[in-house]
């Protein structure tokens, strides 16, 4: 299988390549490194990256910049980070994927756990993720040719410590179960879902 | 109770203003028409409504434009109408608009079914919606002095029977019930909640 890993480079895109890299063809995309550097806040580098990797079987997106910060700075400025980010992004690497992907490929975005379980500082990061797994239940029935698209919500990862302040008692999603949430996406034949770890 | 009602003219607008006019002080917002005609999209121009209307005790907003069409259409430009609209127009009617209501004072914006239960031509609608209700439960543990908010989430309403074709089999939102739900968030304690009237 062909995969395109966007945020290949960051703690998730990076396990999840070496987990699938044996068995699959892997294309690394991430903002300034990887196979095809592309910004995903930039619908024309969205174009030119997809016209690079040529026809593929496998999206999977880990890449979901947003404004993580204090309740009181956070402002449309910097509401704006989310939406094109996380946001318009990954929308976008759907509405343009689909006209290069396989019959019965596959599209597998990021969201997490704050679009049901808040917490304070990732009002933005809610907000991109309760758009994402809404926008992914309504492309599953508009998706032509077998074409599927899941989300995976995971909440705070094992290996990413840093955020656990931000998540008190919370059980981190392990590295094992991302990857098992990602298999479930690509290899099952479930579409519309919002798979969590 | 000081009441403003954004998207007065509109069908449901039109309906709880009505509703709640008897026993409240309302202030109507339009984008051209209304006490005070402000257009969301413009985050100056919601500054400037709120400082003519004053300190207030509840916002109701039933104003949300999106896209709605065929999947072949939809694109990032397409897409930004409901980003803009549904999505940053309400989120910044509450960033901005915590800076003016009065303490224990409640915001109560509008979403929709497309959320959970997605329809041909209205993937934009779902995404908006989506961002909206999470955006809802993130800033209910974010506001400060009492504040609340939640969403309200019908249906295809009563009144609107040109949208009948599009949600088969669907059994519209009554204009009673649709009231009921936004008189459950100004009047009721909940907050955070996405209310399906």
């Amino acid at each position: 299988m062909k995969i395109i890993i966007v945020g290949a480079s960051g703690t998730m895109g990076k396990y999840l390549t070496e987990a699938f890299q044996e068995e699959h063809e892997i294309i690394t995309v991430n903002t300034n490194s990887g196979a095809i550097p592309t910004d995903i806040t930039d619908v024309a580098a969205i174009e030119k990256m997809y016209r690079e990797a040529g026809a593929f079987d496998a999206l999977i997106c880990t890449a979901g910049p947003t404004f993580v910060g204090p309740w009181s700075r956070l402002t449309d400025q910097e509401f704006r980070k989310g939406i094109e980010g996380k946001l318009m992004g990954q929308v976008n690497l759907v509405l343009i994927g689909q006209h290069y992907i396989n019959p019965k490929g596959s599209f597998t975005l990021i969201t997490g756990a704050l679009t049901k379980e808040p917490q304070r500082h990732f009002a933005n990061a809610s907000a991109a993720n309760g758009a994402v797994e809404a926008f992914v239940r309504a492309a599953a029935i508009e998706l032509e040719n077998g074409i599927r698209i899941n989300a995976v919500s995971p909440t705070v990862i094992e290996n990413s410590p840093q955020y656990f302040p931000f998540f008190p008692g919370e059980i981190p999603t392990t590295m094992k179960a991302l990857e098992a949430g990602f298999r479930k996406s690509l290899f099952g034949a479930g579409t519309g879902q919002v798979i969590v770890p």
